[in-house]
């Protein structure tokens, strides 16, 4: 596999992370997430990584550039799925991933999406008259 | 990788498929999937096969074999986004998914996963009034 699918979900991105990045994937899933926010007109980018048992230092720099990235270009990104393990493994490497976002699931993350978009009067899919945020 | 890792959302459940299945994926797919289904009391199965430049006569059965076991636990299979070349290969190997609902990608397919249950009257996220269906 050379690419990494890119789902719209309404005004986000769903990236499900389920092989272990090199180089090449990574810079092309990046490539590919930034052409998609600007093609889609994104507010949001939802990274799954339910699937990874290990998240080295490679694939958490990784994780803090597309945020920046995607944060340039206002979207917001946040990671969902992390295991427990995992997240102890990133203490430990110094990684704590200030940049981004975490959610326990992408239901979750979806809905800070949704009240990030709320709370900034965009509105997604069902923005009503919420502005009592 | 042993496992394809299965996203809940809304009513929905998510499957991307990014890897060639082999015999032992897939069965574990299988069971995760059914096994998900019940526990979340899911109405909906998507599966998105935009990374799959081949769909072989194994992945074909698997995608009737998942709807079929979805069916009797009453929720909807839809395949989402295929690709032109994917259509033309299934209707050449004689496999025309006709047990499978497809859609063009996955918000066409949440949205008619939506519309279905919505005129079920069970209702989503965001279920009103809507009894014109």
């Amino acid at each position: 596999m050379d690419r990494i699918p890119i789902l719209k979900l309404g005004d986000a991105l769903l990236v499900t992370i389920q092989v272990d990045m090199h180089d090449q994937l990574a810079t092309a899933l990046e490539e590919d997430l930034t052409e998609k926010i600007v093609a889609v007109e994104a507010r949001g980018v939802l990274i799954d990584i339910s699937a990874l048992e290990i998240v080295d230092s490679f694939m958490g720099r990784m994780l803090d550039n597309i945020a920046a990235v995607s944060r340039i270009l206002d979207a917001e990104t946040v990671v969902v799925g992390m295991r427990p393990s995992v997240a102890i493994t990133l203490v430990e490497l110094g990684l704590s991933l200030s940049g981004v976002k975490t959610a326990l699931n992408v239901e979750r993350g979806m809905a800070f999406l949704q009240r990030r978009l709320e709370a900034a009067g965009v509105g997604g899919e069902d923005a009503g008259a919420d502005d009592d945020g």
